[in-house]
């Protein structure tokens, strides 16, 4: 397999891995924000480039990951993104996002504010609480 | 049909309709820019409320649509999101980017950038070139 960017690991905690994708729990408490990264025999930077069958793994594990998301954390609106213009290697951000947070209603991915790290409790009750809702979901898309 | 948003209409051109959404190319040459706004009964905000068979379609699309601008445009790497922090009904950006564009390694998403608008022939290239290659892309995912 590639190996996982470390740009994409920093403050970032393993949530579980997914049939195609290693699940992400970025480090911030201002911000729900999962990543997941699909494992690839090689460098992968663009959807498109993954076969058909790994695509619908992909959306399948992005519908499973969203879907585990709304149920938690009840926000406004899920950010969704592929972007990679500073860390190429493959990757997709969904993050819960509240009319209340600190920098609605713009994006997150030029947002200048330092990330606050998660308390171990909580840190550890969001990826044990994540990944059971990922597992559960097994009637979806 | 649940009218599109005018918001997502201003400023932009409709390339053509697909099966679920209709895409628009945005006016501003600094960015080659396509948004998919799928076409539902009401108004759906996230993706997972889309119905199995629409979700399908819409990945089938984003697809289609990536592959048109990757060909088209030769970007360094496409970014795709789904926000709707401003504008709640779904739609998905595509934006063909550039190290060499005004807003590099940014996200377009909070760029405060003015558009400059095309001029009136190369609208009409991008507009009858795009939609050429996205509907002559019939052998994909």
């Amino acid at each position: 397999m590639h190996a996982i960017d470390q740009r994409l690991k920093s403050g970032s905690h393993k949530i579980l891995d997914l049939d195609l994708s290693e699940v992400r729990l970025k480090d911030n408490q201002y911000f729900p924000w999962v990543i997941l990264i699909p494992k690839t025999p090689t460098l992968i930077t663009e959807i498109f480039e993954l076969d058909k069958n790994s695509q619908q793994k992909l959306y399948s594990e992005i519908n499973r990951v969203s879907q585990a998301m709304e149920a938690y954390f009840r926000p406004d609106k899920l950010n969704i993104g592929a972007l990679g213009n500073i860390v190429p290697q493959l990757h997709i951000h969904i993050i819960a996002r509240f009319k209340t947070d600190l920098a609605w209603p713009h994006s997150l991915w030029q947002e200048n504010i330092p990330a606050k790290k998660y308390d171990a409790e909580t840190l550890k009750s969001n990826t044990e609480n994540l990944c059971k809702l990922i597992t559960a979901k097994t009637n979806l898309f």
